[in-house]
């Protein structure tokens, strides 16, 4: 009954497979493997991007960072939602890799920028010329921080708001194959075809120990910036002389599509989650359900019986306490990871329901 | 005859299994797994130090641009080796960490810093008050750029002249095991003991797949140091979501002596090459060799036959080509890691000798 | 009829006899002038904190940037109003000079922060410990955005609930005398004795060319802190080699009480402008007037009346049009400076009663 | 006998007469004063750059530093002669305002950098690609730290090193004037003719206040840099709310050639001070005299006389003592000013000579 979150997983065994494998001999390190040459051919194929430049970077945060610092500059502002990772979650990292640029905001329901108050914040942004910060860039998280998910035309929605100033725009796909999963559209349809320049590729959330894929999808259209990420990389202490490592997880999360299947199955046990707390008396969703994440709120009793029963999650927002009397319902967060059992969720509506 | 980098090496099978058997089941994230706690227990018993904090990260560059930036103000100077490698081979991550401190490059032979030289240029350091960049930090290399080692009298030199005027210091031991095999001291003698607050303690290039252990050896006298560091680590994207993989990793390291054995292991095969190239004709060596690198030079027309044999390493300067005449003898590095085995060597040495 | 701002006033003419008299025969530079440590004096005395450490800078920008970073950490977070000057109006020199950290806008009426929104802001920063920006420091601006003034015991209110988080206080004054006639209290009892441990202490925009005091009140309590602050301004490139002009016009400031006198004149035009705008048919204050500045709103066709009668002031938000047709009321800003005359003030009434 | 820095001057009558007739009436601030426009034009005249953009300045250490964080990325290389201001003499202001840029010092004898060296440094500069810092400016300093001057040839000869390169130039000018007179050339002919694509144009340490321009020879070439300035200048809180004062002090600089006219009155003191040393027993120049500077070494007997009689100057270097016996000479800094006069220059010989 772990809920906690989705990086609390293992990784599957051909991840561990792929390891092993790339482990004889001696091989190039800094990237120069032909592991990551696979890799780069790869991901191009997926998102039918023939040109794209990829890099591989351990964290989601670092990948976002990076990507981020490389195409805002120290003065532009950073337009995300209010509860985006990148603002919520990253003790400042966007702030330090970009030398102090603004990180904006935006409201919107469900994880999702308002379109409208998207437009107005950009549009409010360096009314008054040298004294403002000025535009940057715009941020969009698929799948939500709500566990939601945009889909093509969602994003093109937003991305299209930044076009209309003329701003770039990043992705943090931190848990993009469960949301493609759930879009049930392609890889680049839920990105450049949408308006995407620039993409964090989760791995670690579904699957991988520890790596991300930074997608620059049209190298031609931002000439300098795969250099500047590079540079930006090795600077940041981010680039592995044993590359190898890296190179072979995720060739080993795109080979016969193991990322989607991942997704798959987490996003699976989320909707059978979701469908089970329907059933428990007093119990509600506070997000749709859309992805690999179950937001949901019940009483206060039924928490406590099913903490006390060993379940792990997190209280969403942190300050509810299970201390105290009152039957107000309170609001968690339940995530499901790619190895989620049946009998892990029907333990857990067992021990809600009492 | 892979003599290019020990990091060019695989990792041996017990790291493998440490991570397959670390894969089990859902673990804490960010350092809150069981296994981190036990790393800093051995770290702690490793190196005498009960008090010491522990702090696990993936890439050398992040370990000591982390450590230094800690340590270091903006404003301040870090005194460092001519050709250390976070002077010359870490595209300004120290520079980027610190917000701008100025790396100072103090001369030496061997890949050690004069004495004369570093008390000298600390002294003339701020000597215009606010004018001038300010009096930082000393950060010694241990293995040496250059393979050779200071040993414990030789750190508590350099150390001691830090401590004259009151400046921190760090030890970027990426190649400590190395260091600590040649020296034939204690953990503790080569590093607290001699002076040294704060050690970037290398596993990547002695075997691991990419981990790096920051440790702050006396978090009393660094009040808030520990959590800086923290906050660093994260803000700089490089405290991992699964930090599992990094603590299996790290305790397998540590486990029967693992560092100890594979870098006696990579020390002896330099040690051997060493000998070998003494009964090379025109071979000499550039720099005496103390632990896993040989630095040596020998005739452009022996460097043509080691390579079309297949042995890859770098020209040392790179500057140097093979392309042309000239009997002048062309300088390489050789690195041997825990693996170079006695067969590469004989082979190496057979094609130098034609 | 110039009420765009009070620094497009020129200054008195004992600035200038200031400047002419200081430029008498070589001084020494870089703040060692005779002239400074006199201001030093004039300062203590006049904040009743004999101990003070003064820095003067030639930009409130600059002023404010460097008090805020040399208090708040690359991590850390600094509260302050929704419209604050160091959010709105200084392109990011806050996140530049400190390196990063986060500004949290605190909504309030009147340009005050609300002390029960920003208690709340401050608790529920670095809830989830390393993953986030940490606390950092509060800074209230006084005189306000909105021309109003806090007074000791509005600023003792919000200096109070740092102070129950432990973090220190800010006070950005580049209308700090006009906020102090307007309160009729002692400097003392308007910053340190409500809880300001650093003050941004303005001068230009109430009749000096372009100089403003940093003062940190209690060098004791903040260790090391002046000299930070001296390195951060030479860094900053805000050293003046020819200190003496800087010294010259705040020492003239404070000779014979000129800054009170200067600012009770722009407080009393503001009052005199106001109580005239109560006379205007369709006029209403936007904000209470407690300063040199009055905002105010009227009709469309008032606002036509007072430009093309050459009155110069903003409409205040920008966004607001003249064009158009609606007898809606449109606001601005007027703001008085110590040289605004009656019978200018009497001139744009007149205008804008057409 | 003031010869302790040109800075410690005071400014002619027409600077402080500049100031009182711009003091009248209210004017736009942050550079949108008329004065300013009327600086542009007379700066464009002078350099026969009809193009080229101003921005004014307050301090040389934040005009240097913004200009070259406006050319130089953050992993980039500025290449700087040995003992530059940039380097030595502002804490470290470039590399803040790049974001943690490099600085490599090259050496050459009096002030100029060695082209060889130059050229040396250039090349090996990030030969390991991703790795290393990377290559990315020259900053040349005219007049030279060493008071000597490298005339449009000597320019011209590392600029075009630079260029070589495809690097920008950077011409530190805090003492242009006087090399322009030293030179007997052009204006273009020291600058953009001879490869300077932006100059830090001195004001101050040749008889203004404080005010520097930063001159961007050709916005064309150099698309978007104008307003990156621009945004820099005013996120390191250097615009100027009361601008007109600045514009003021540039614009009585530049009337009627003021400018020369005090530079020439500066470096024919130091021609006469330098004849007048060569009849002092035991003194000899340590650099040749090309400027308003003089570089001299004497017995340690005449500096006690010569400081007993009032003198002020620097040792220089600095920690030469004045204590002590042993007659070999100790070299000094004397720095001669637009109004030095004879009699100060004959006093001190005569002090000298005793």
């Amino acid at each position: 009954m772990f809920f906690a979150s989705d990086n609390g997983s293992g990784v599957p065994g051909a991840v561990l497979a792929a390891l092993a494998r790339v482990n004889e001999g001696p091989a190039p390190g800094y990237g120069a493997d032909a592991a990551m040459a696979e890799v780069t051919d790869r991901l191009r194929a997926v998102f039918e991007a023939p040109k794209a430049e990829v890099f591989l970077i351990a964290t989601g945060t670092a990948a976002n960072a990076i990507a981020i610092a490389s195409f805002c500059p120290p003065w532009g502002t950073v337009y995300c939602h209010d509860h985006a990772h990148i603002e919520e979650d990253e003790c400042g990292a966007p702030e330090f890799y970009t030398g102090g640029a603004k990180l904006r905001r935006i409201p919107g329901n469900h994880g999702r920028m308002d379109p409208d108050a998207l437009r107005a914040a950009i549009a409010a942004t360096g009314q008054v010329g040298v004294h403002n910060a000025q535009r940057g860039m715009v941020s969009i998280t698929e799948t939500t921080e709500a566990g939601t998910v945009h889909g093509p035309a969602g994003v093109a929605e937003l991305a299209g708001i930044a076009r209309d100033f003329g701003l770039p725009v990043h992705m943090d796909g931190a848990r993009f194959a469960n949301a493609l999963v759930s879009a049930g559209c392609t890889p680049a349809e839920l990105t450049w075809k949408a308006g995407v320049d620039v993409l964090s590729f989760g791995g670690t959330k579904n699957g991988l120990m520890g790596v991300e894929a930074l997608i620059l999808f049209d190298p031609d259209r931002h000439a300098g910036k795969g250099w500047e990420i590079q540079l930006r990389r090795k600077r940041g202490g981010h680039l592995f002389s044993k590359h190898r490592y890296l190179s072979a997880q995720m060739l080993a999360y795109l080979e016969d599509d193991l990322w989607l299947d991942l997704a798959g199955r987490a996003n699976a046990a989320a909707a059978s989650l979701a469908a089970g707390l329907a059933q428990v008396p007093g119990a509600r969703l506070v997000h749709p359900v859309q992805a690999n994440a179950v937001f949901a709120a019940f009483p206060r009793v039924a928490h406590r019986r099913a903490q006390t029963a060993g379940a792990r999650y997190y209280m969403w927002p942190f300050d509810q306490s299970l201390e105290g009397d009152g039957d107000a319902p309170l609001s968690c967060r339940l995530v499901c990871s790619w190895n989620t059992t049946g009998s892990e969720i029907a333990a857990f509506l067992d021990a809600l329901r009492g």
